[in-house]
């Protein structure tokens, strides 16, 4: 699992552009990546699948489309269980030009609670299945790779309400159906003007929970319907990137 | 695996740009999608793997990540057993405003030469292990779903050679590392004015074939090294979901 990390320095970049303008920081929110909960590991389709995989039923990932039946019973279960839109959008993220040059930080606030952080620059495993087993040993040990050293992933010791702070940031731009229309690379350099994350869903269906939406600086929209998570993400980070110069518009 | 092809309608559009701005074609060249080819099926992890799914070994799409040693004897193999690139790209590709309004055309053109046409608006699984057992049943059936009726995603019985004349279209803007410069916009309105599609490496490593660098009109590069697919593919759709007027800069 180790090698599927691969934490490549960020390469030199020639525009005097990119030194003018600061990482953009994203955070998905509540997002639907959690280890399967206590009170369903002793359903059929959970047992099967970590005895198949030869894991403890504590430690697999919770994945709406392997434990589909269980999971209805849990609360709020349509916004949980898929660590497929973490992933889909991490690949966004953190694969092409700004990403690849350190100039993204990203973060990963999960339904639970939780707040992951991975190292600027850091690759995550493209195959979804390498993607999981990731994710498992991070939520199992806290950190990837476990053990001593500085973590390329890890699991932080604080919550979404000291997020900014503790990250030496102002603020929180959330991107919410409800907040008011803005353009891409409107919202791309009022964060970076204000020194604001920003904030997309990771989740599927239903809406931010009020607490969410209390560490909210401001509230814009980017399209008139709700859109996926990647979708949301890609649009944004090519606005970051053609900002940056990386990219020709 | 039929549920998980919802094919909607596109939406009803208000933007008076859109109307006229015709969809724009994406084409994936050289795609690591595949079967199993014959002479690695006897392979143990091509076996186990096979069995564990309850599938016969020619019934199996190509994965480096569960058989890369057999993989690895296969010509060109690094071209090759990378659905999750073909699925990362199509999330972007048809997920976003102007794919759910049906405005690209997208097909997927394989190492083996294979042309796979999606219809307008479709939806695909989001997540990979579904997509995989979707992509079998083309690549076994020749359509998804499988029987009569329009199908949904189909094998197409033309070449490379024959993919522009047969779609209507004038010709191909290949985007290749060593291709000239270009805006990501730029690129979208010349493939729009001319009725061009966009064609796009499908595979991790290596270089185009000579036959498909052969059916380029012209030749373009978006960034001094080589990127993903999926997120070559989404920065172009980007530019287009601006250029529409579903997205604003």
């Amino acid at each position: 699992m180790l090698k599927s990390v691969l934490n490549k320095p960020p390469p030199a970049i020639s525009y005097d552009k990119v030194e003018s303008v600061g990482p953009l920081t994203i955070i998905l929110l509540e997002s639907g990546l959690e280890l399967v909960p206590p009170e369903i590991r002793r359903e059929p389709s959970v047992v099967k699948n970590a005895r198949r995989r030869g894991k403890d039923p504590s430690r697999i990932l919770l994945d709406i489309s392997i434990h589909y039946h269980a999971a209805r019973r849990l609360r709020d279960w349509v916004k949980r269980g898929r660590p497929d839109i973490v992933h889909t959008t991490l690949l966004q993220v953190l694969d092409g030009p700004a990403g690849r040059s350190g100039l993204v930080n990203v973060f990963v606030h999960t339904y639970q609670g939780l707040i992951v952080s991975f190292k600027a620059g850091v690759r995550i495993p493209r195959n979804y299945n390498r993607f999981v087993g990731l994710m498992e040993q991070l939520l199992s040990e806290g950190r990837v790779p476990p053990g001593k050293g500085e973590p390329l992933i890890k699991v932080e010791d604080y919550g979404l309400e000291d997020f900014a702070r503790r990250n030496g940031l102002k603020g929180v731009v959330l991107l919410w159906e409800r907040g008011e229309p803005k353009g891409l690379s409107t919202i791309v350099t009022e964060a970076l003007e204000n020194n604001y994350a920003i904030g997309i869903g990771g989740f599927q269906h239903s809406d931010f929970d009020e607490k969410t939406l209390q560490i909210a600086t401001v509230k814009y929209s980017v399209y008139k319907e709700s859109l996926p998570t990647w979708i949301v993400a890609s649009r944004l980070i090519t606005a970051f990137e053609v900002k940056l110069g990386l990219l020709s518009p």
